[in-house]
């Protein structure tokens, strides 16, 4: 297999290159059409590769691409889930190469998409054609590639419930999540949930001349400010009442556990260019990004932001603010208690509008699964060490659907890193990873059927 | 005169209406060429109505429309201040009939500028034709009519120290300011001061996924948020240190005078949609407005600020931040102490820049000068009651200037409304209004003249 994977690098890596130069940001209208043309181009792919029953399953929203493989009904199958939408790739102006034309530089793929997920899940068609066209294929496999997910998922449940036995399996396979360096693997065992809301502060009916009402009507802009600051006291506790009710303290042992992570605080403030971190007390930074829940403001807008001097009490302001969840939390849970308590704290003077986005819950998957060790020892095979277990902060909101909808735990083969720089300018992805893979994913395949048995 | 403007009502309105279809935005370069026609069209009129040496005066900005009419060297003089340029038009969409696309509609003129300060600066425009016209200038006049208002007036101080000669007068005579009703006509003897400030507040040195690095590093959005809470205290006094140390306090006295002019809280909140007001402790709305600094937000960004969701920590976040001034306080002392605390108070989780716009010193004019005397006198004949001195929150930074370089002092007489709107979306002016300025206007020439003698 290893020697079909070299002499098809270049067209693996061209074909990955195709797909990113159509920007299917689910979140924008205006993209709709490149969305589309994206689960059209891995559906072909699928059926290039081999796969049976390639479709693209229609939901509300955009449509979930298909595929399977089934070599022998008695034999284990395995679900990949992945998604061909990206995130937003705004703004544009920081990114050294547009967007959406992809290059290679130094040995990384820059484009929006390049790891999160175009390249991940590309992966695994590809290993699936490998596998293929090798005869290799050890049990059978299902694809189930949304186009959502950077918006919420927002259909795939629907989808689930409406086709557990289509999906029907043992395991599903995931790779949307990262490892710790290239010479130091991991493999993803919990994910935090999510609580995403948009918050609106209208104060006075139409904007005003901050000259002539300045210091005598409610500015919503400085009201939001007030309201957003309140939200963590002097410690970095978020103050929301009981927002921390639910929250599953670790044990000493567990984060003595944790800590032995290899992680450096200078190397991380060097990379970020931080003369210091910040975040809650009692808690190091590894903690800080895995088991305990957050809360940040990922936009903010209101009043004159153009160039130039505007003296102007705007009307209205507004802000995008997420909970990160961790277990026991739940995503309608936190979501009732911020909205409850931001209407709260209003003052009479202003009008608020709490509208909730997308929302997911947190998940922690087992590490004595024979999935897990398969996972591991693919990894092991691969890289040559044997992968740590790590807690991730990001969230994949559907493996807690997976879980409840289909029974099935998820297992989070992810091959990225931090410096992807995903959700960011100038995201990118490693060839080294991207082959490896292509390369790693085949051994999982091959160990999962073989101590299934 | 008065069948004169009778007769020529249609007309002074058409060529007001003419001049607001040229969108003269100061604050954006993209509208340069309009700013510049729109001085020419000044220009053009002035020279029609019989201004001699009519000019362009070069700045290193926009430039300043001169224009004179001698009579008599003997003869007091009257120097016209007003400004073509406008307020950016922004939020369009909020408009219920296009900016720069002038309509009249109950009586009113709506379009950016219909007010600040094309209607009002329009009306000395046509007021001096009225007086030529009639063979009723009884002394003399010169224009000054600048580009640069909205934007801070920042070239006007070195044309006025350049000029001094040129612009040698006994009086200032200024509409860019409003009164208090229709039937209750004011005149404004004290303006607010300014000091405007932008700051950049920078955390990481990229945008951040909010799911691996939120809890971690500080966000931009939210530190700049605790900052900006921070400048007021829980009485909602600003609390930079030693913002109010040379703020004049008034006394129970003229506070008591203050007082007596007509406002109904009921109808300011009802106008405004307002459930409650918002401002300083121990002050009542008109003191807020007028006899007290301020400090407001004028516009806020930051992360993604599109449609939908994204989990973005951002690298920086931005707003526009401006102080109202009284009586004592400079731009620069509050310029200054605002910079240095701001600075002060950022966590060394961030980077600060703050950087100040535009600034203007806060004045009051006296009230016993022929100059007031005579428009008094000259309100009290077209409107039928004598005007109320009141102290305007706004700011024309230039009045403390022109009293600084040129040894005069200004009178206001305005003729607008606070429901004009103005630097909001449905900028408005009275036809009533515009042509009361025109009548009342050639009064206060002869008054002035007669006081003078």
């Amino acid at each position: 297999m290893n020697n079909y994977i070299t002499e098809n690098k270049d067209r693996f890596l061209n074909e990955l290159l195709d797909m990113l130069r159509i920007p299917s940001v689910s979140a924008d209208p205006k993209f709709k059409q490149d969305v589309i043309r994206t689960a059209e181009f891995v559906a072909d792919r699928l059926r290039e590769a081999g796969a049976d029953n390639v479709e693209l399953c229609e939901t509300a929203g955009y449509p979930i691409v298909y595929g399977e493989k089934i070599i022998d009904p008695s034999l284990p199958t395995v679900l990949v889930y992945g998604h061909y939408d990206v995130q937003p790739a705004d703004p544009y102006e920081l990114w050294n190469s547009p967007p959406f034309e992809p290059v290679i530089k130094d040995g990384k793929i820059y484009a929006r998409g390049a790891c999160d997920d175009k390249g991940q899940m590309y992966m695994h068609v590809k290993a699936f054609e490998v596998m293929m066209r090798n005869n290799a294929l050890p049990c059978n496999v299902k694809f189930m590639i949304e186009g959502e997910e950077e918006v919420g998922s927002a259909n795939l449940a629907t989808f689930v419930k409406n086709n557990k036995e289509k999906l029907a399996a043992d395991v599903i396979l995931i790779s949307d999540t990262g490892m710790l360096a290239n010479d130091t693997p991991s493999i993803t065992t919990g994910l935090r949930g999510m609580s995403y809301m948009e918050v609106e502060v209208t104060g006075p009916n139409r904007d005003l001349h901050s000259g002539l009402y300045g210091g005598a009507v409610a500015n919503p802009i400085n009201i939001l400010c007030q309201m957003i600051a309140s939200l963590h006291d002097e410690n970095n506790h978020i103050t929301i009442p009981g927002f921390y009710d639910n929250v599953t303290e670790l044990s000493q042992e567990e984060r003595a556990e944790m800590a032995r992570a290899p992680f450096s605080l200078d190397k991380y403030k060097k990379a970020l260019d931080l003369s210091d971190i910040h975040g809650e007390e009692g808690y190091t930074t590894m903690e800080r990004t895995s088991i305990r829940p957050t809360l940040d403001v990922n936009g903010i807008w209101g009043g004159y932001i153009g160039e130039g001097a505007k003296t102007v009490i705007p009307s209205k302001a507004f802000a995008k603010i997420s909970m990160r969840l961790v277990p026991n939390q739940t995503s309608a849970e936190i979501t009732e208690k911020f909205t409850k308590h931001f209407e709260s704290i209003a003052p009479a003077s202003v009008k608020v509008v709490v509208k909730p986005h997308h929302g997911g819950e947190p998940v922690v998957t087992p590490t004595d699964s024979v999935a897990y060790q398969a996972a591991s020892k693919a990894y092991e095979e691969t890289f040559g060490v044997k992968p740590i277990p790590v807690r991730s902060g990001g969230s994949i909101p559907i493996v807690a659907m997976f879980k409840s909808e289909l029974g099935l735990d998820s297992v989070l083969m992810g091959f990225g890193l931090d410096s992807d720089a995903i959700h960011s300018p100038n995201e990118n992805f490693g060839v080294f990873n991207y082959m490896k893979g292509i390369e790693t994913i085949p051994l999982f395949y091959k160990y999962y059927a073989e101590m299934s048995r």
